[in-house]
């Protein structure tokens, strides 16, 4: 396996799945995951203690697919930008043909009167593969967030 | 084309634009153009429905230099730092001898009482091509701005 | 000296110790660096003036290892989580073994009720060199921040 052909591959495809939120593109924010995925939405301190609860859970790529319709029907009023800035991610030892690592991220949240605001911070733990054609994705992505009041607030993915 | 080569040299240019900013090196900033270039700071949506009006505009590298003498002279007084965070850029299909990408950017304002805020977010949609000496420039560079109200703030360029 | 190689060891560097802070892992925070080593916060108007005083200093990591042993004794009601996230290192020059390079930064700060804040930003001003196991690490990590008020709240390292 090739470590530096990984890396730009993982950061091309973290990249991709935030501008998929940022500009507001969610219907191929699914695409970024794989068939049958893991998709799950935790705080730091929920995932220390290995609880399997979280803000958000998917397990299946379908189910994305629906978040994101209920987010179009829902969310008619209350229409926020959002801006990622990630890290670089931390590549860590695959296993077989899984590929793991860390990402940290800063999800910056634009106001309809242009305030902005630090909505999330956190990292993501991930473990991607490559689907049948070829192209990274996600089979697993854990979205830890630093802050545990996000909730309240919680109406994209991040 | 090798996309690797691209990609290390449009990040290069990218952080060294910022830098320039970042460290009140404002005189070197014009450098980073063509000398017959686009530069326009605008919103996301004036952008979205393609509108040409900006917050800033200018056409040749001349005009930016004035720019910067302009700032030199009026901003005796309000001397604020900035901090920019760039993330990767996504390099798309070259038409020519062009190289197009977009990077997210987020800036940090730095009051002079030491408060820190966050200025602006948004995107670089950029083209940019090898000057004589071999050199990568931006022949244009749009600021698109993800906050609305950023104009009454602007003084530095972004 | 393979320039590309060189940035691959210094981003993992830079993230490397980034996330010993965020991740609460303090007592591998030293072995980041030289056992022969200057470690330094200061602000951006002192290094500009080229003042030594700084908010923090160490000139060996025995000394840092102390740093850590203090706040895990003094800290213990006070535990706040930051978040780091770095621009790209631009490297310059090297001098004989050493490498030279800078790195932008932002600091979020995640409050015990999961208020976000801009903690502090800055650049990091390093000097590099391989030890005797091939290890790339700090021999000389200068932290310039940006805003003059981050020493009443400084706690952990930066």
């Amino acid at each position: 396996m090739q470590r530096s052909i990984d890396l730009a591959e993982v950061v091309k495809l973290n990249h991709g799945y935030a501008r998929s939120i940022d500009e507001d593109a969610l219907e191929i924010w699914p695409g970024f995951f794989a068939e049958d995925c893991l998709y799950r939405i935790t705080t730091a301190d929920n995932y220390a203690r290995g609880y399997e609860a979280g803000l958000m859970y998917a397990d299946t790529r379908a189910m994305l697919e629906d978040r994101v319709k209920s987010l179009r029907i829902a969310n008619v009023y209350e229409r926020h930008r959002y801006r990622h800035i990630l890290g670089m991610p931390a590549v860590s030892e695959a296993s077989g043909a899984d590929i793991c690592s860390e990402t940290s991220f800063v999800v910056i949240r634009i106001m309809r009167d242009g305030t902005l605001t630090v909505f999330a911070t956190g990292k993501y733990v991930d473990r991607m593969r490559h689907d049948e054609s070829g192209r990274l994705v996600f089979s697993e992505r854990i979205v830890v967030c630093d802050n545990s009041n996000v909730d309240a607030l919680l109406a994209i993915p991040l």
